[in-house]
């Protein structure tokens, strides 16, 4: 069968190509062993091995997020698919397109209730866009729809490929993705927005999705120079261009008192490529909604569509000189000396960092004093954890430097969510990843340990100790990244700090560093 | 609100306490934060916490297989249930109560489609029974009914719990769940089996779930003695007891061709706790169902009910005498020498294991000679992978250990399948469980690279190489352990592999050792 491609298998991969995907993160099974023989035979696409199938769809996500086009997951059956589902839950909420292969048994042998029978296509619906490949001749077609569901609507979109499908001998065929059409700038909500930021001097612009980007950001340079309106972005964007030049924007804070007290004097909002704010949880006597009662609110772009170009356009109705679009470059801080605090760390990497790097941040509360700084330094793109579904940074760094080979990724991550999908550590070893994993080991949940203390409880005891407190026994990540091949070491002062960042950004290739909080 | 208990989560506590409900296998979130304050108020119930939500889930499912009584899981809303999935599909398939508590957020916070808002009970139905709270004051009477509905119907039970739910003050109540129901022996078909025994010297009693507990086995000795009938168990058991007196029978070979040889020449079957035979994945040009067309089928007892004292009154109607129950204990093995071989690995562990172990077998191809030979080992415990879903054994492993503490408890596993829960290690070292994790590492995806070949691809390039081998880099699984607090050792031959094995033996606590295959 090797190189003989006249069955579904053959149809699906073809389709793939010709649709421009260039990468399979993939943990196949025996229902899938056609699939990996068609992408043996079509080596074009580059298949990524997952020892987990959370690293493969973070993975999927973090290319996405770069390349801005869709990667494959390789899938075996309902199972694969759910220790996928958590990661394609941050991936849906970044708007990442995605492309799901999920194989399942042959169509008759699905009714004899096997072991690894199950419901797959409710698992797939909960994140997006599912379509199960009825026979054989139908796998272009439907490859083809999964595609540019996944394009267009920016969603994770799964093909259930019943096995008889992959095998079933069909003549050769592809069947091609039409581009997407760009989304269009509303010239009436452009106008609305003049009105509304000329009318309120206080106004809020509140930023996400593609108004993130650089030239997203370069109109909102102008539009606030030109109107002197508040700008905030959105807690946890999919994507943000950050430093350099770039203008300095502050984030939404994460907790809802802090973010309605920094929404308090907001009366009037432009959303720009972002919903409006809600707090991450419900609290007891605590309103979700973050803006103030009453607020005006208009949308200038819904997430998915183009806000860029909306901003620029709004930019331009104002009248903005685009020479407002750059800011001054602003020094660099010294390296820091002491004790390794959260904002030592914040400070060494700023101090340390390479322009143009990729910083996936899973840091959690011990990467708040980065987020706050991080302005001041050189030019660099994060990718936040969208979903809140922790174990997402390790594997989308991953598939950010498949994306992106020539940009030195930073993974920087709690110790808590990184424990999640540690498999991505052996797949940054296999792809020889460039990639510096940076763990922010405070060796707790320290977040829920904050959340427990603002439901109210003082002095926990026995059980809500062991469920937030990571030591005994404390993890040694520098054993457990050189297990899977990955060089490691640990640092425990602000020195030891920069000076194993200045060596992990002096050569290429993955490597840990263990930050001792 | 610490010791406060009345309030929804305070409830819920109290009516698990009472069920007798033991252990809580936990990774709790933000939702979760008055449950983890219930829990620890009432310490009664044991928390545990994993380090990823699968190993909670096989933790729950090895627990429940070993004390034969549910434990709870606590899960943090769609993510936290969705990395369970896997495992908890593993117990739908042994049969397993298990209880999960999954937090959502609070009730009017669901429209907002805050980040982590996603369809819980999709993923949860997709495993078994769900419930979701309206209100506090429902709290005990839905907790009462989530463990009923797992131990009556042997099943995986969520309870979705609002936070709403949980903060809310309500008076303290409790519910009491009733005794479940003895599942009784049905007359007509034991004497059907008799007559289909005793006309039929060819007829296979095809065994699973219960029927493989000592009683169900003696009884099985019994049977076969008084009527020369054929015995084979089923491939992946839920709990098996194997070794020293009882008698050896043989299980059904995984592939199909082989299972259908063994099955060539039988013309009717009693099912004893099985169900009827089907090949694990469909094959082309191949059948399914795995007995002879024609072949008469008597279900014995159903899979969920009492199949060991149908078992008994089998035999009893057979006038089969009781001395046939015991078989003569059979000599150990001596150490095997030489290079470390699976059949050498088999040979080491049937020589050295204690009495009364209980094995957790995800050994995959590197275990079927261990499987073929363990019927000579002293008397053990067996639990399979009954789902299919890789990464069960070393959480299953923790579980039987908290529900066993008394035995060691002996995890052989797959390189592959141990990755998917590695962080399983970790609770392991926190709890000291007096675990033997046995690593088969062959550095591949062996089960894979046959399937390759069984599909017709001959020679297979980078691509299918890449999906289907671990080295490059290899794993080096004493540097994972140690990364875990859990020492490990490597051994390369058999003489190694039979120290390491006397060691680990002779003293208590987790260790891991990796053997190269």
């Amino acid at each position: 069968m090797n190189g003989d491609l006249t069955n579904g298998a053959g149809n699906l991969i073809r389709t793939a190509l010709d649709a421009g995907i260039e990468v399979c993160f993939a943990n196949p099974g025996t229902t899938e062993m056609q699939l990996v023989d068609a992408l043996d035979a079509k080596p074009g696409i580059r298949a990524v091995l997952g020892l987990f199938e959370g690293v493969c769809a973070g993975a999927a996500d973090g290319y996405a997020r770069m390349a801005r086009k869709p990667a494959l997951t390789l899938l075996h059956l309902g199972p694969g698919l759910a220790n996928a589902l958590a990661n394609l839950h941050n991936a849906r909420r970044a708007r990442s397109p995605v492309v799901n292969l999920v194989g399942d048994h042959a169509t008759w042998h699905l009714p004899l209730d096997a072991p690894l029978t199950s419901d797959i296509e409710s698992l797939a619906r909960s994140v997006g866009w599912v379509h199960t490949v009825a026979s054989a001749k139908d796998v272009a077609r439907d490859t083809a729809a999964a595609i540019r569901a996944a394009r267009e609507h920016r969603q994770v979109a799964t093909l259930i490929v019943p096995q008889d499908s992959s095998w079933e001998p069909v003549p050769e065929a592809t069947e091609s993705v039409p581009p997407s059409a760009r989304p269009e700038v509303d010239a009436d909500r452009v106008s609305g927005a003049v009105d509304l930021l000329r009318s309120d001097p206080s106004a809020l612009l509140f930023l996400g999705g593609d108004a993130l980007s650089e030239p997203g950001l370069r109109a909102v340079a102008r539009v606030r120079d030109a109107t002197g309106c508040h700008v905030l972005h959105e807690t946890f964007p999919a994507r943000l261009e950050r430093g350099g030049s770039l203008p300095a924007i502050e984030r939404l804070p994460y907790f809802p008192e802090q973010a309605a007290a920094a929404l308090a004097s907001v009366r009037s909002v432009v959303l720009a490529g972002a919903r409006e704010p809600v707090s991450f949880f419900g609290y007891p006597g605590q309103p979700s909604r973050l803006l103030p009662e009453g607020a005006r609110v208009l949308a200038l772009a819904r997430p998915a569509a183009a806000a860029a170009a909306a901003l620029e356009a709004l930019a331009d109705a104002l009248d903005a000189p685009r020479a407002l679009a750059r800011e001054a470059t602003r020094p660099r801080p010294p390296r820091p000396a002491g004790p390794l605090t959260t904002e030592a760390l914040a400070r060494a990497l700023i101090a340390l960092q390479p322009e143009s790097a990729i910083v996936v941040d899973e840091s959690a509360t011990s990467g708040l004093a980065y987020a706050e700084l991080a302005w001041t330094a050189p030019p660099h793109t994060v990718l936040a954890l969208t979903g809140g579904a922790i174990g997402q940074g390790l594997p989308c760094a991953a598939g950010a430097a498949i994306a992106c080979p020539d940009r030195k990724v930073i993974a920087l991550h709690g110790d808590g969510g990184a424990m999640y999908t540690l498999q991505s550590l052996w797949t940054l070893a296999r792809e020889s990843l460039d990639v510096v994993v940076v763990i922010c080991a405070n060796r707790r949940y320290r977040i829920l340990q904050l959340e427990l203390a603002r439901a109210g409880v003082r002095g926990p005891g026995r059980n809500a100790r062991v469920l937030t407190e990571l030591s005994e026994p404390a993890l040694d990540w520098t054993a457990l990244a050189r297990g899977m091949g990955v060089p490691g070491v640990r640092a425990e002062t602000a020195d030891a700090l920069s000076d194993a960042l200045g060596r992990a950004f002096s050569q290429r290739g993955p490597c840990l560093i263990e930050a001792v909080l």
